[in-house]
């Protein structure tokens, strides 16, 4: 960002965080807009506020309160709650709130040295006047990729989908590792995952995914040799699905199902 | 990695770092490849190898050694001094290893409580017994992209290459923020950098670049609208150049390289 002062009197959108939440209206575009003077924040509360960026040409702030207080706003919701209820910038906007607010959380301590780190003031960074170690926030990369053998799709059920409570069947994805393409990362992911091959792997578009700081990119590919086995520890099950025969699949909103949908068109 | 254990009598490639440098042979594949017996390592010098992944279907071990010791196997050299001369996986490997010794060198303490962290012995991660935060190697997603113009690309002169002394005309990059899809990062990059508009981003490749860990996803994309006016923080000058008029451009090898070759080719 390249402004990080602004005036105290301007109309801005509020991201409130307590708790690992944040305060939402009951309506319109769920942030909370206007004046900080008009804004019933407790006193000092805007004191560390920090700038996010920009949303329909007014400026973003995270403000970080203790405790549930109760600010007057609306009720207090979590991120994932908003999934495709809001605007894609304004929740996009939402999760950079929570990753920065969590940058400063986990960033304290020196990870060299173990000294006191400092935040810069030109930049949402973080440094070590003893070392001089600087750090950002983490944005990690992670594929997640739709697979087509002929006019099936492959789907999978995973562990942690079970354990959320949400059973729904998805596409594969991980984390890119050090020293690995994208493209090696979607082979290698897929091979550890349910044990087969792909080829023509290509990429669709990107979501970040603010839980706690991934970003996916998503690609679609075709099978190309092997049988499915999976990786026990990552998944309950995987299968070939033709297009009029779906389990529960992701909700609009979600780059999986972005991806699930082009496939199942390039099925028919 | 699915196996971290290994046979110690096996043969291995040996990516062997002393102070920020990569021992290599002056021949054949410059990486050392054998059976640890039959390697002139210091006495305990592999008692601390880390698997890497695998190359040409053999393993491949990080060996961190202190001091300039000679191991009798050649020469010690920069990662950088190998960009385009050795196979692109094994040039990758070696910056795997730079970026895994990177890891467990700056998250020795935990940075969200400050105490000794410890390293987990079935991935690469570390963990802080004493709060329970737990952290991967950071791999910084990075957007890079030529842009076309009718049958001009646009190419600039970065401040931080004549710092390097090595002065080449080249795309836009810069770091993918939390929140942002890559998309979203390579419009605001090049306007940040350039002042102009943007339109048909699309994805090419990626390229891991261990510099000290980012992951540069290249992009080509067409001028919109705009004049050029440079961010003198980032760049020295940009200009739109012909493709039979092009400035020194970067090296084979880099994505760069690659980005601006295909987008010349559709200048013609």
């Amino acid at each position: 960002m390249a402004e990080l002062q602004t005036a105290l009197d301007e109309n801005a959108w509020w991201f409130i965080l307590s708790e690992g939440k944040l305060v939402a209206l009951d309506k319109g575009d769920f942030i909370p807009f206007g004046n900080v003077n008009e804004l019933p924040f407790p006193e000092g509360a805007t004191a560390n506020k920090r700038l996010l960026g920009q949303y329909k040409d007014q400026p973003c702030y995270l403000v970080e309160v203790e405790g549930s207080l109760d600010v007057g706003l609306g009720g207090y919701v979590t991120l994932r709650s908003f999934l495709g209820r809001i605007d894609d910038l304004l929740f996009d906007m939402a999760g950079r709130a929570f990753q920065i607010a969590l940058f400063y959380k986990t960033h304290q301590f020196c990870g060299q040295c173990g000294q006191k780190m400092q935040p810069i003031n030109w930049e949402v960074a973080m440094k070590c006047y003893h070392c001089q170690h600087r750090t950002y926030p983490r944005v990690s990369p992670c594929i997640i990729v739709a697979i087509r053998k002929n006019k099936q799709i492959l789907l999978a059920l995973h562990n942690r989908h079970l354990k959320e409570n949400y059973p729904v069947y998805t596409t594969l994805a991980g984390f890119t590792e050090a020293g690995e393409t994208l493209e090696a990362c979607v082979a290698r992911e897929v091979f550890e995952e349910v044990g087969i091959k792909v080829k023509n792997i290509r990429y669709v578009s990107s979501q970040p995914w603010p839980f706690p700081h991934s970003l996916m990119m998503g690609f679609i590919a075709d099978y190309d040799s092997g049988e499915i086995k999976v990786d026990p520890h990552e998944l309950i099950e995987a299968n070939w699905y033709h297009a009029n025969d779906l389990p529960v699949i992701p909700r609009h909103g979600t780059i999986a199902r972005k991806l699930i949908e082009k496939t199942l068109k390039r099925c028919r």
